[in-house]
């Protein structure tokens, strides 16, 4: 549900621990509120600095993580306290692994419709369903009533 | 107009006839319903093992697909019913090349404003209309009255 | 805050120049109404021939550019006028780049929610305020208060 995508120079997140560390705690967001941890769905991307430009130039000094959140399985009410739990939770969750290692970074999210995603062909139970339980507690997509409406 | 990005990992759509056979079918989609064959874009992105999280794991088992589906030109009505006709034909477009393997699989649909939107310079002609029906039968984007307003 | 993610095929932005070139040309779109030149980021991504499919086929004939623009930071009234503003403005950055080089080319804006947008932690501070102006002079993210509200 949560994909997120990491746009990341060589020298960062060049060991696999580092990445893996990452992941967890972006995991650790969505677990908490009881979204199912195989939800969460992180990609890597490293690109060469000739690839990437910010403000028309090479980013020379600093490497620069550009991070694009796609939030599907549960939106905000559309209110400022409501963005800025979310925020804050982003931003604890990158904290050890970005800000702390001294990076400039810049994420984004986006929300798209509930309704237009699907899992093994199966529809994600509502949130905070007995089956979306099941799928927590399991670890992955079980058929169940309804999944394949 | 529809972008399909399809992030898999090395071990599937290796073989160039697996992916011209996927984008073949989802083409399909789209051409049935009068949209122009060339408006439909595919993207494969191999992914490296060490580059993908699922839960915060490298994804162990089974190879998992995860596909981003853009629609530009036709948003559906916001109901169940629309939405679930739009899944129904993504499902059966990836069923032979993506269930059918045994792969693990996700994907969403993401809708986005038509009129930020352009092909080779031009605004693509409204749905349904004549000079749409032109772009179909020529299969490329063509000059008409209003495409550079 | 504007994200350009450029697919090009090999023979195609091969050269630094061409890429910077065309990333300041970008820049240049929004930094004429005031928004921070750093604020602009643009990604390079380039595709293998085998990797992308125009209408179920490789595409063969001429290079085929495809541009996935997000616009974060300023959204347009839902107006015929402003969004041909846009275009036209996306247009005119990408003709000597693009256009007259004789490639065939698409792209589309996404528009996303400001409030779940941030750097270096930051809030990026309101559209022509104050704070703006301090880090489009600097171009860089400065602290200030609200920032990490």
């Amino acid at each position: 549900m949560p994909l997120w995508q990491i746009y990341h120079p060589a020298g960062t997140f060049d060991v696999a621990a580092s990445k893996q560390a990452l992941a967890e705690d972006i995991t650790k967001i969505y677990t908490a509120v009881g979204l199912p941890a195989f939800y969460v769905v992180v990609h890597f991307t490293q690109q060469s600095q000739g690839d990437v430009f910010v403000g028309g130039k090479p980013k020379g000094d600093k490497p620069f993580i550009r991070i694009v959140v796609t939030h599907i399985a549960v939106h905000q009410p559309k209110e400022d306290a409501a963005y800025r739990r979310v925020t804050a939770k982003i931003d604890n969750a990158l904290k050890p692994h970005v800000a702390d290692k001294g990076y400039d970074w810049e994420y984004h999210v986006d929300e798209t419709e509930r309704r237009l995603w699907k899992i093994n062909g199966m529809i994600p139970p509502p949130w905070k369903s007995e089956e979306e339980l099941q799928w927590f507690r399991d670890n992955q997509p079980l058929p169940y009533n309804g999944a394949y409406l």
